[in-house]
């Protein structure tokens, strides 16, 4: 029998990733209510929303009134996106405890996304990363496409972990890798992790998966066989994907943690109440959500 | 790296496992332009229908006519469920290539599904199985909840293979596991494998997962990593789960497919062929199929 880790730290995206993909707004109010339950869960860190343009993510335009309204959990970190010092000022005035920036390991992904090279990106995430850390808030960096990208195809590992390396060297605490197309296999995972964990430690990495194609509870346990303790999850599997309107979007907290505690792996999250807040966004947003575990819990009610 | 078998084999339940658990009667003429398409896609096996009482299942009881009427591949073994020698004989007549008996290796779930105990069970599908094999045909035996039983919980190893000696004893070629509520993960899958592929060749075994939990294809991942080389699945997840209504069925072909072909693994099969055989039921059937792969082909389109 493989060994797994005993413990694996799961951060909830849903109110930002899965939130910035659903196309019906959601009132504030509700946002708020949510997050609020989400906090009773048990879970560590919830990335609340995000501080990019209102025009780029009009669902998230609330994102300054959403943070200094949520109920705050002791033991829950509260991040949200940012992208450049604007963005993290009024993330400060919010009162953010982490902040997340972002970057594509893709050139023409980074290009199409941000509207800048990845050269040109570097010195905007240095001043934010360093003005983050000077303000004493975690700071974790998302690159994304680390597998496939819509425009080059396969990106190498080099090119991820070039990447990396300077989002470290500027201070990030952690890094985020992002299957943001949802089209990768478990032999790409090895592949990447292989490249990965050879040069960062264990705890330095999360692995962010998307379920476009139903691979990412498997894209997961390949992910833990090589010692990986940390993973983003939308509750729900909230969200979507951008090049194909319809399809599934972050891989749901409910199925992983469904995998985890049925691996025997503590995660410190009570899924009933995961389900229960995935039932409350589920109504609010009128759609069935793409999570096969929620299905399954609210068909057996 | 982990190896990889080259070549899995397939074999299409979709026309049985996952239509006998959709409500809406397809019209018998679709369903053999369904199958007809599928037999097209390279595919090895089609069960195309089932011959338990009409009563029993209403959705195939066009089984015989449906049979009669397909275009044969001549690459294709088509099979259906046979319950005991009057659907053996119905099936038979109908042109089987292959019969599949079926029992379960939990006692209660047995009596709830079959209403006979184990022991009751055997001389009737050693019966069939030699009957079946006198007249030259294929003949696979079903275990159901070789994992957990409704009733039961969790069902042992040892129960599983003690059912299995006693199948393959009768004559069956190959046995078929069925994790029949989709409730395994991956542990679950390597304490079963250990056992029975201690016990019998590899190419007895097909492993059949149902998605209820989105754990199917992390459960496949582990089957292959043990060497398993065939499977069975529905294509578009097709079907459900008659103990939650509203949760999903079989693992979906599209989905394995993805996986397979991703990992480089040889299946004989196109999926393009087999996205548009599903796009066709899924139109019939009026209701989106839960495979991912195939939601994220279809909006692509």
């Amino acid at each position: 029998m493989r060994r797994w880790p005993e413990y694996v730290q799961i951060k909830e995206v849903g109110p930002r990733d899965g939130l910035q993909n659903e196309k019906k707004r959601v009132l504030t109010k509700d946002k708020i209510t949510w997050i609020n339950k989400l906090s009773e869960s048990g879970i560590s860190e919830i990335e609340y929303s995000s501080f990019v343009h209102p025009k780029w993510v009009p669902q998230l335009s609330d994102a300054h009134e959403v943070g200094k309204s949520i109920k705050r959990h002791p033991h829950v970190r509260y991040s949200a996106l940012v992208p450049n010092m604007k963005g993290l000022e009024l993330a400060l005035d919010a009162g953010i405890d982490g902040a997340s920036v972002f970057m594509s390991a893709s050139e023409s992904h980074n290009k199409n996304n941000i509207n800048k090279s990845i050269a040109e990106t570097y010195p905007v995430l240095k001043e934010v990363i360093v003005e983050a850390k000077a303000a004493g808030k975690h700071v974790t960096a998302y690159v994304s496409t680390v597998f496939d990208c819509p425009f080059e195809g396969s990106i190498s590992p080099d090119q991820v972990v070039a990447v990396c390396d300077r989002l470290l060297e500027f201070g990030a605490d952690d890094i985020s890798l992002g299957d943001t197309l949802g089209t990768a296999v478990p032999s790409q995972v090895e592949a990447l992790l292989d490249e990965v964990l050879r040069r960062y430690p264990k705890d330095k990495i999360i692995m962010h998966y998307h379920d476009t194609r139903g691979m990412a509870i498997a894209n997961i346990m390949t992910s833990l066989e090589y010692g990986v303790t940390r993973f983003d999850s939308s509750i729900g599997g909230l969200g979507g994907c951008p090049y194909a309107p319809g399809a599934a979007g972050n891989v749901a907290t409910n199925d992983i943690l469904y995998l985890l505690h049925g691996l025997g792996i503590k995660t410190g999250i009570d899924e009933k109440k995961v389900d229960e807040a995935a039932l409350y966004i589920q109504k609010k947003l009128g759609k069935t959500l793409p999570s096969k575990s929620l299905a399954y819990a609210s068909a057996q009610q």
